[in-house]
This record gives C-alpha cells, sequence and structure tokens, in this order.
C-alpha cells in the first residue's frame, strides 16, 4: 500500500486510497457507521489483558491482521505485580496514537513530507479520589498535557495547522475533553 | 508478593500491603499526587508507537519494571496498515484495564475470592465527524457499552457491588464519561 514511487504516496500514507475512501464515504454515509471493541479478561491480582480482534465498519465486519492483545497491572507503588501499563497510562497512549494518526494523515492530504512527529503526554491525578478520602478529589486526571515536536518540509504556521486540524477532528480527543456515556452491564451466572 | 499460602493474599491482591498503603496515603496527603507519562513516536503512515517508562507519586520518582511499549495503527479499511489497534480502540482497553484492576481489589478487600472476570467494550462512532462531513456528528463514540461476566464465592448482589464500586471509584471511567481538559503544545523548531 505505501509504495515510496508512486506520487500519490506520503508519509507512508496512500493519498489516493484516503481520498478515494473519502468520496465513497460521502456518497454512502451509513460506512462512516464503525464499532469498536475490545475484549478483556483478569489474569490475577491487578493484571489483565485485553485483545483487539475485530469490528464492524464500511458497511461490514473485519478483522484486524492479528489478534492484538496489551496487558495492564498496577505498578509495584500501588500494591500491583507492574506486568504492564495501568489503564490510566492507556489513556494517554490512546491521546498521542490518535492525534499522530490524524497528523500522518492531514499532512499527507496537504502534500507536506514528515521527517519526526514525536509526543510526551503527562496526566497528573490525584489518588485520594479513587481512595475515597477526599469528596472534592476527582478519581480521574484533573489536567493532561500533550507536547508534540513536529517536523517536516513546510513553515511552522503550516505544521502547527496539522496539529491543530488533527486535535479538531480526533475521535480519543473528543472523548477525553468531552466524555462519553458509559453503561456498564454484569452477568454473575 | 502474591503467596497464596499467606492469609492476606486474595485474588493475587496482598490486601495487607493494600491496607497499608492506604493508611499511609491516609495519614500523609501528599503521597496521593501522581503523574503518568507516555512518550509517542511516529512510525510511518498511520503507525505510531508509545513507551510506558516512568511515572511520579507516592513522593518520588518511579521506573516501571521494564519499558512497555504499544503500537498504533489504522486498519486497513481506515487506509492504514494494521501494525496495531487504533487510538480509539486503546480507550475501550484503559477503561476495561481500570475497572478490572479496581475489581481485583475490591473483592480481596471483601474477602471474596474470584474465579472468573472477563469484560467486552464496545464503542460505536459515526466516522462523518473526523471526517468533516456532518456538524452534527461528534468526532469520538457516540456510546460505550461495557459487559462484565463475574464469578466468585459471592452471591450474586456482592458480586454486583463490588463492580459497581469499581466503577464509581475508576480512574479512566471518570476520565471517559466526564472529560478532562487537555492542553496540546507544539514545538516545530
Amino acid at each position: 500500500m505505501s509504495d515510496p514511487e508512486t506520487d500519490t504516496v506520503r508519509n507512508g500514507v496512500d493519498t489516493a486510497t484516503l481520498f478515494a475512501t473519502l468520496d465513497a464515504v460521502n456518497a454512502q454515509r451509513e460506512l462512516a457507521k464503525f464499532q469498536f471493541r475490545v475484549r478483556n479478561q483478569w489474569v490475577g491480582g491487578t493484571h489483565n489483558r485485553s485483545s483487539f480482534s475485530d469490528f464492524s465498519g464500511a458497511g461490514g465486519e473485519h478483522e484486524h491482521v492479528e489478534t492484538y492483545t496489551a496487558d495492564a497491572d498496577h505498578p509495584n507503588v500501588l500494591v500491583g505485580n507492574d506486568n504492564g501499563p495501568t489503564g490510566a497510562e492507556y489513556v494517554l497512549h490512546a491521546l498521542a496514537a490518535c492525534l499522530t494518526h490524524g497528523i500522518a494523515n492531514i499532512a499527507a492530504a496537504r502534500k507536506v513530507n514528515l521527517t519526526e512527529v514525536t509526543s510526551t503526554v503527562t496526566g497528573d491525578v490525584d489518588l485520594q479520589g479513587i481512595f475515597g478520602m477526599s469528596d472534592e478529589v476527582r478519581n480521574g486526571y484533573s489536567n493532561i498535557r500533550v507536547s508534540f515536536d513536529i517536523k517536516g518540509d513546510a513553515d511552522d504556521e503550516t505544521l502547527r495547522e496539522i496539529v491543530e486540524q488533527s486535535r479538531s477532528r480526533s475521535a480519543v480527543f473528543d472523548v477525553v475533553t468531552n466524555g462519553v456515556p458509559v453503561d456498564v452491564n454484569v452477568a454473575t451466572a
């Protein structure tokens, strides 16, 4: 898909396929409906593992090239065995990943060749919330900061516009800043 | 840490250490301040990779036992090369992971022995939002559903209460349902 010899591939993004996909969805809006899924299994202690195998969208069911897995655990200082990052750390990864997905696509669409995109994401949290020690402290992060370093064959203003467009069209940025209704159901039998 | 022969270990959670940790934080609330961090690097196309190495909390700096990494990419149907789940899928994993961290700890504290905790998390998203095709469609998930199967040596009501307490004290559930302020900074030099 990413043949650097062709005109349409930039930053590893096949812009011809990208624009054709957008045209197809624009002509048939039902194709835009997606459902993503994970399945999680408790391993022991605070250690658990999610698998990512399938999703629906573009009018059909799809499987990932392989079933991906991600382990999560609490670190030792939070009484876990540190078999992976915490769920809270994966939120920061999800945000960095989604913004960077968008930056690559948007830069390619604007014919900007990127040479480097790195980011650091930090989140501050006061655990008095989850420990139930204060009603005035929330459970989650009080704030999150994302710091991008981006380089490419465009001027400073254009590179900043690419990041801004990605931010303004990011699924995860929207979820993390605006929230989503979440239903939790339980079966015990 | 998880010696099944001792009284204090249940579900792989060392409850003596858990309660001692809560007591220490309760006596010195500054210990509750944590900062989690990820560093993300663009690999090519929509493929990028985060690393999880260090965080601060409990009055000091900490390193994970090893530096964990997570790859993210768009699937083929979204013009990526499917080198990993999307950022949006990692949000669902973060939520399942955080709720399951809490279930293990809370069950252990309540002296409930768990035998199985699995969950499926689904999120519905209409990509007309991120594609900029409709101002009335949000970028992120319209809704998320979490379905737990939980089994252990407690009655139905107790098992449901454990899930509910985890939900009510989950950092990621709070972030995903209520949102967090996010600052995005860009350096181009």
